[in-house]
């Protein structure tokens, strides 16, 4: 047995959730906030065999993967608004800091 | 030294800390919710000693086991209250789900 | 890679969480409450290489070592105000406790 903890951005948890249990993965979700990924994340906790460790591992990167994404940039503050073109920006968002701890004991009660 | 992370229903968290803290265990809570049990779980990180794992475990399954509980159901929306008769259902609470991590350093500072 | 686990109190957690970020470690914080500490606490998750690991301990020390604060204690409820002299009283706060724990991958995606 691993335990697989993935910290991964908010907009990424659901998807991940459904993609875990699509898997027959279980998992537990701790709110946690900041460091590894921009603020607003969520901490999985996932027990898994050693076999199923790589399956895990690619359902989280297929879910959170880092990406490009272009956002529309808001109008700047008591700015010249005729001048002002809003060109949407490209922004990095998603990705998964991931760490597969071993474990000595399992145990269901 | 061990780390025990124990993923318990809410229902029995206070239980738990208590019969923790009785016996001399020190644990963190922390918020979590889905996966491993139903809904509105709580996860607890207790540092101890190795030769103290096995009596943690024991406190945990004491305080958490998996059991059935009788529920009296609630009454169809919309049905015809005359003929309906409440029989109580049977449902599974509790449980836990444990894992016991190695630690390679303890400090306290 | 270690993940270095820290429960420490909630008054300490923004000076710790400035002194990892100035020291470039990165961490995710967890909610918490309870046990190892007096109630109110949070908890530090910072994935770090083997040889970064005493200074990260180091840093952790120095943010939430435990000590001695002097605090003005509250009048008596219902007390003779007038001959209450209000000696500030010495209490112990701050400290942590820490785990390190190894892992076996670490991945980013
Ligand atoms: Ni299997
Ligand atoms: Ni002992
Ligand atoms: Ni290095």
């Amino acid at each position: 047995m691993k335990l697989v903890v993935a910290v991964v951005q908010d907009q990424d948890s659901s998807r991940l959730s459904t993609a875990l249990m699509k898997n027959n993965f279980r998992a537990t979700k701790l709110a946690s906030t900041g460091g590894f990924l921009k603020s607003g994340n969520t901490t999985f906790m996932i027990g898994t065999e050693d076999h199923l460790v790589d399956k895990a591992l690619k359902v989280i990167d297929e879910s959170c993967r880092s990406r490009e994404q272009m956002v529309a940039p808001v109008s700047p503050m008591g700015g010249n608004a005729d001048s002002y073109i809003p060109y949407p920006v490209e922004v990095e968002v998603g990705g998964a800091t991931v760490f597969v701890l071993p474990i000595e004991q399992f145990h269901q009660f």
